[in-house]
């Protein structure tokens, strides 16, 4: 499997609108989308920094998947994703070369995207997800 | 300022050509340099996925910062670069933005880079570097 490029780099943040205006700030970001998705307990932006993506994600609640990473790891990167043009193919090449999938079907992620996540422990400590383009 | 892309993803790993066999096997990453750096306690690769890059990192010894950073965090994400065209003016930039900058001047990284760092305090927990291109 090869991946097309880096989709976006997904990163946690305590406050949405402050991390919206640093990207904005430092480095030209600019927000592209923005969505609440309770179903995942996540405000998200997705800010485009020059040819690339930052996905800044901040929880709904403490007892969310990125609330219980916020308050284990504080503020930073939480994930890698990797466009990939058939991701169907792509999760089944993973999961015969023995990488730990969290998702073995394609599922929506934010944004609408299709999207599954493989375990971090496959990859060296990078929570790292593919995204169908 | 405005960052043209992100130049490449810093990835902190404990055994360099596993990670790089990871890295190929499941996104089909082809190493583009590598190099040894006494000066910076690291030994490290650039692999491209698709049209991007991630930096492998692993050190040379526990006293050395990405020795630390793995003490301390384990293996994962350790920063992420964008490639700007004018890093003097840049630095300038975000120091009059108030940013923390590690590096006021620009100086050489890995592969002969010219870099600078910012601490990841100014950037919701997110320790960033410019790449001048």
């Amino acid at each position: 499997m090869r991946a097309l490029r880096i989709h976006h780099l997904g990163v946690a943040v305590t406050d949405l609108d402050a991390a919206i205006a640093t990207y904005r700030q430092y480095f030209g970001g600019e927000v592209e989308r923005r969505a609440t998705v309770e179903s995942q307990g996540v405000e998200a932006a997705a800010v485009r920094v020059g040819q690339d993506r930052i996905e800044l994600v901040t929880p709904l609640g403490d007892e969310t998947p990125v609330g219980r990473f916020l308050a284990k790891r504080g503020q930073g990167m939480h994930h890698v994703a990797y466009g990939v043009a058939d991701l169907p193919a792509a999760l089944d090449d993973l999961a015969e070369s023995g990488a730990q999938l969290i998702d073995q079907e394609p599922h929506e992620g934010l944004f609408g995207l299709q999207v599954a996540f493989v375990h971090p422990d496959s990859v060296h400590g990078v929570l790292s997800e593919l995204v169908a383009e």
